[in-house]
């Protein structure tokens, strides 16, 4: 049994939209059981990302860490027509992932308690950014 | 064909552990020939990782770069109520991965020769880690 | 319906390799039209990477920021038999990831405008590198 849906969200520029709830009633309607849900980002400068969603401070800590590892307006990047963002951006992508799968267990995403599912968008402008989400189980 | 176990370990703090035994004999208890096996930890504070199993200092010395990447007590973090380790646990488990598909051929993991799979923990102190293994495939 | 291929690359030493139309060749060769790409790279001194592919200094750039996350040569590194890219090599490949799957609709890829899919080489030398590649879906 496949199902398969692209979703489209709206950033802010830089920030992570939590997508639990969306992507958990996509499954639910699915009608799987037992399988997989992949989650992917159809973008090179923005990330799937899986968080604590308790304190949401845990995220602004690692956008502080990412920002030490693809800081904006390197000196050193030849890649840099787009901004100070261009490049970083590219390099937090590579750095996290763009792509997670999940487990479907009794109907629903097998997340543990402390799990939420974000997309994370690395430009600082507003970007229209497309997931494709495949549902496949049992 | 779908099989799914959720297993569960004790650590006995930052370390990390082999799994690979343990995911190989699920598969081949499965019957699955040709396939894939996802493998996913429950928590955002540890980590699956594949790693070369052969000399055991090349996890050291892993550990020594995400204690540079995530360092431990950063006095940046605004996230540390449960002390030291706590945000740099989150960004370890960020900058590597909570969850890794590996391919089933001739009824087995089809790892590389050096390849290992380990259960990676980032807290200080011991944890009780849940693992979902999916595996699907015919 | 299931299709697992292996293929083999010869790389030149430190570098990626596109390798989207190979893929998305076997994808289209499996005939299915609905399903998952699964891309995995048997080996941990080498990755699999989605990647801007307009422009070539994005990659330029990339192997320019993980020369400061594991840098070649460290003097801490305990692991450095092969030399000083062997335990670089581990570390890139940690960061980054081994394995991907990818979406797959009306018959092909689903890839972003952007998305290009590499075999990043992590070793200084020419090495022969094995990538798994199981399709599934209807």
């Amino acid at each position: 049994m496949w199902h398969q849906q692209k979703i489209q969200l709206t950033t802010n520029g830089r920030e992570s939209i939590e997508i639990s709830d969306q992507v958990a009633g996509i499954v639910r309607e699915s009608g799987v059981q037992t399988g997989l849900a992949h989650v992917f980002v159809q973008h090179t400068s923005a990330s799937i990302m899986l968080c604590e969603n308790a304190d949401p401070t845990v995220r602004v800590d690692l956008e502080m860490l990412l920002s030490r590892l693809a800081p904006d307006g390197d000196p050193a990047y030849r890649h840099n027509f787009e901004g100070d963002d261009d490049m970083a951006a590219h390099g937090r992508s590579v750095l996290t992932t763009n792509d997670i799968t999940l487990p479907i267990a009794n109907g629903d995403l097998a997340l543990g308690t402390w799990q939420g599912l974000y997309l994370w968008e690395h430009r600082y402008q507003p970007h229209r950014r497309s997931i494709m989400i495949t549902i496949q189980g049992e």
